[in-house]
């Protein structure tokens, strides 16, 4: 199958490398930055010092703005546009996870084209530019600092959306896995599924596939696996953190969907309710509904989901079916293992048969989508696998 | 280990690509191009006149340069620096394999800096830029179209040198597979090897290393052994074309060296002097000379070599030494099974006494560099490996 491959992102990876941001800046052409960021433990960490520190050493003037959470709001996207335009900021620097990033992203296009930025995540219009992004990562998961996707979350019925597009990656990402060894076990292990299912929603598809493809895509799920429960036991594992730093980034750039139609994506939809409804954490809520969209969904390519059980977890059983629903128990016992949700329960949430119904019908737009390409799931699909996720 | 990874090539991959080639340099801000191309396959099967009416369809004057041949050489370079000057070109196109677009990477980097364009590949100074180039690839091997490396013949003493440098990277690879399906036999072959060797050469590092560079370079050499044989069998079979041309390129692009020194790369030295004098296709002489290199240092890591053995081939053999010595020998045995050779008179040539003295002397600069990593090998050494090749 044809496909495109575009990762422009400079990747500048190790330790001590957060030094280096002013020089990065100023290579991309940035003059004015907005160092966009989180909560306090960037603050508290002093990063974010060490960050400014070294685009004054570059003279590169800044206003900072932080506040950004998970599931990033909207709200703070468009007082970061207006903070932009009033400063003249020609560079936005993220300092932070998934979520930073893809405000900074959202913020971009927001500057770079006239009217309601939300239109294109809305699904309304097209982008046509967008500042230059780049990003000091702290948290290994979304892979935000090498795609092409942003996903902000509307307070306005708390809708969350991505909208992707090559304008928005990244012109540069530093990563020094020591900044990620303080992360709660619990935000640790979600990114690791985050990371994992970038790979498992691209390896999933309907047509196409490349030998190659699969083999990079088996072969980092199977890192981020034994990484993520070296880090169970030893958060601060640097080598550990690295694999899954590194992981995060290659699992969402394109790589592992190079040849095929581009992936299933359909367990990202439907977290993406959980996400906007109840505000989990991503990968936790990934976790929660994978188990039941693969059960709802396996009998369309069993041979696919026997190929994922026996090249990821070595399994040699029998006929296909049997193999399959064999992978799938022992990705939700890896799941488990680590301390990750295997269901809604288990996530910490109870929806309502009215919430399911609400949230199937947002995911599917009304009825005006379906998601995934396994097999397309209209509301009343994504309300059963909600009912079976419980 | 701390690293950079930087592939900002846009790759357009599939069949029919190439009618979009006009569109991609337009999209890069080209203006006048140069079309670069060696012999004549590119002119008979009507490749070149595809290529030239997209061009004109996107209304960009071109100036045609052919006639690069293997170990691409440095009067052709120069005679297009001249065209390039007086033509005012300011994008080249190269439409080939990796010795058109080592050639037209040269160019570049004379057009854009004053002085002699030897000077870079003869380590004398460094290149402060170079005109964009383009590729339309013709041929999967050297993996040019997303490397940073460009390697030219100075027929002045039949000098073979490589440089190195971010500048050089395509803005575009344009890859159709089907545009290899003609390649003879010997090329193709000699092309999978050269394919899997920039994987191998970074694999046997002496410091660093990640389990994720490490999984995604065994399966990529599997991959490309499958589709080798594969080819062997049925040369017009468009998947496997499409499996090594793409395996071509992430094998080169930096991707299977990410954590690691850099890897070896002692033996394309080596086989660069076999290039220089003796005019050999690059990944035959590559598998000429990989066996006796590997003899003579495995013993500086027995263990890497065991586990290259166990996890390319799935040896299960007792002690490293036997593993590592099973491996080499599963790789020559693969070797002849595709029909590439295992030594220099398999490849068809008996350097003199003389010859691999002189050979070893320009190969390690007349005794002012060693090469190779896992063991830093000096001109004896490099001598010794000729013989044992012999």
């Amino acid at each position: 199958m044809n496909f495109e491959y575009y990762t422009p992102t400079k990747v500048v990876f190790g330790k001590g490398t957060e030094s280096r941001t002013g020089e990065l800046v100023r290579e991309q052409g940035g003059h004015r930055v907005l160092v966009h960021y989180g909560g306090g433990s960037a603050v508290r960490s002093g990063l974010l010092d060490r960050i400014c520190e070294s685009l004054k050493k570059e003279g590169l003037p800044y206003v900072t703005l932080g506040g950004v959470v998970p599931n990033p709001r909207l709200s703070k996207v468009r007082e970061g546009i207006r903070i932009c335009r009033s400063e003249g900021i020609d560079f936005l620097l993220a300092v932070g996870g998934g979520s930073v990033i893809d405000s900074a992203k959202a913020i971009g296009y927001g500057v770079a084209n006239d009217g309601d930025v939300w239109d294109f995540y809305d699904r309304k219009r097209q982008a046509a530019g967008c500042l230059p992004v780049g990003a000091v990562l702290t948290i290994a998961a979304a892979g935000s600092e090498m795609s092409n996707s942003s996903v902000i979350t509307n307070e306005d019925g708390w809708i969350k959306r991505g909208y992707n597009s090559d304008y928005c990656r990244c012109r540069f990402a530093v990563m020094n896995p020591e900044l990620t060894c303080t992360l709660p076990d619990y935000q640790t292990q979600s990114g690791c599924v985050d990371i994992m299912m970038h790979t498992m929603e691209r390896y999933f598809f309907k047509s196409g596939g490349m030998e190659l493809t699969d083999g990079i895509g088996e072969a980092l799920i199977r890192t981020v696996m034994r990484n993520a429960r070296i880090l169970k036991e030893n958060p601060a594992d640097y080598n550990a953190r690295a694999e899954v730093m590194w992981a995060g980034s290659l699992s969402h750039n394109g790589l592992t969907g190079c040849g095929t139609d581009g992936g299933d994506w359909a367990s990202h939809q439907i977290e993406h309710e959980l996400g906007g409804m109840f505000d989990v954490a991503h990968g936790a809520g990934l976790a929660a509904v994978w188990g039941s969209w693969a059960r709802y969904v396996y009998s369309e390519n069993p041979t696919r989901f026997a190929t994922f059980a026996r090249r990821v977890f070595g399994l040699e059983s029998g006929d296909e079916e049997t193999t399959a629903l064999a992978g799938i128990m022992e990705m939700e016992a890896f799941y488990r293992s680590v301390g990750m949700p295997t269901n809604l329960a288990e996530l910490g949430i109870a929806p309502t048969e009215e919430q399911i119904l609400e949230m199937a019908e947002k995911c599917c737009f009304y009825g005006r989508r379906t998601v995934g390409v396994l097999k397309a799931l209209n509301q009343e699909d994504v309300a059963a696998i909600y009912r079976m996720a419980m």
